[in-house]
């Protein structure tokens, strides 16, 4: 397996960020300037055709650190970043692009666009899990929680489908097709879904179907007027993660 | 205007209980043991059939004045708890359980039923809103929010269109028509909104359309598995309240 490899480290206003990399997967570590194992984990997804250090990504990344004390993860999605796209994924964007511009639905290709990104991107998260997890200052004692809307949903429910390593979801703004709706319905973890009501690409109706299927006990959904684009964050549960990302006390929690 | 009158006054775990009557409306005020001019005040009201210290409500108030400082106000409403129930009000009653009872839809019984006792119930609370105002240790300066769903929603709802002393307000679980629409389109206050998804007697497009009415710039639609008895208010947005009633400076805010 690829090590995680550490290359430029800056601190500004009392937030450590490191660059690293995963053999061909570049990430960015943000976290207190020094803290303890157990300390929560957030793998922070970007949305589709955007980067690891997309400006919002970074604002909430920064918040996460400085307000909660986390730790905060994020990598680029193949094709997107600093990733060369795929010949295949070139054409499923321009496909999209020529659907926008013809003013025609886009949500079939989306939907397998995303699906495709998600089944490669799912194996890369779990290999950033593994490989933050044998960092000494984070461990298998650090709670872990994934945070990201569209593209990032699409990936990350998939990926939470399938790893237990996650405790606690934040998903929203995806469309309600099969594979994803199966994905949903296996994800037992608590779910915060976040739904624009006014989306002219993202329905409602899907949304309130994707809420429906997960499989959690509990799971809220937070709706609001307008698109996917500005997310009135402060208005929803902000103890979300603190509810259900206790620090682990090394030790005590295996 | 019948005065306030004070009568039993307890206090149990750090909370002020005083119960008072506005001529024929007995209320209750929870507040901490001391408080100044200008702390926030919570108008709180009760379900169908419930009353203004039903158990839900009673911990609502009781956790609003322990864990903000807030003053809570409860009155019942017209033919609920200490009020005598009119003949008119007996037969919307009678007729509620027997489509209960055949399994028919009770959604136009209700809706006529509660747009009545909101009717009546709307100047209750303004009557109710000058005499706490009056009180030294209230004032005009106490900014004002209201909370209830269900009956205190419809309530609430007519409330709140008319009346420019509340500053923000907590709704759910109401049927959609055109009366309780025409005012949700008139309330321009932030508003939290929350709808149980599967409530047999509220529909969830009930809900939607409701909150779509709203006018308000800043609103927020919270979402949560199951009926109306069970509401996971910690999932919310729980600093709702705080972000909008700040307290005013006395000799600042006027």
């Amino acid at each position: 397996m690829n090590q995680l490899q550490f290359s430029a480290r800056t601190t500004l206003d009392g937030v450590l960020e490191r660059d690293f990399a995963i053999g061909d997967v570049p990430g960015v570590l943000w976290s207190p300037p020094s803290f303890s194992p157990g300390t929560p984990l957030i793998l922070m997804g970007h949305g589709g055709g955007l980067h690891k250090r997309a400006p919002g990504l970074v604002a909430r990344a920064r918040a996460a650190v400085v307000d909660d004390g986390y730790v905060v993860a994020s990598i680029d999605a193949p094709g997107h970043g600093a990733r060369p796209r795929s010949d295949e994924d070139q054409r499923w964007v321009d496909a999209m692009m020529d659907a926008r511009k013809a003013g025609e639905p886009i949500g079939a290709i989306v939907a397998e666009f995303n699906t495709s990104l998600a089944r490669r991107a799912v194996p890369e998260w779990q290999a950033t899990i593994d490989r933050l997890q044998a960092l000494p200052e984070i461990t298998q004692d650090a709670p872990i929680g994934y945070t990201g809307m569209t593209l990032a949903s699409t990936i990350g429910i998939a990926l939470a489908a399938v790893e237990p390593r996650i405790r606690a979801a934040i998903f929203g703004g995806v469309l309600a097709y099969e594979s994803l709706l199966e994905d949903a319905r296996r994800i037992t973890i608590p779910v915060e879904f976040l739904l624009p009501l006014d989306d002219a690409e993202l329905p409602r109706e899907d949304g309130l179907a994707v809420f429906d299927a997960f499989g959690s006990q509990e799971k809220t959904l937070h709706a609001f007027p307008g698109g996917h684009f500005r997310v009135p964050t402060e208005r929803f549960d902000t103890r979300f993660f603190p509810r259900h990302l206790v620090p682990s006390v090394a030790g005590v929690v295996g």
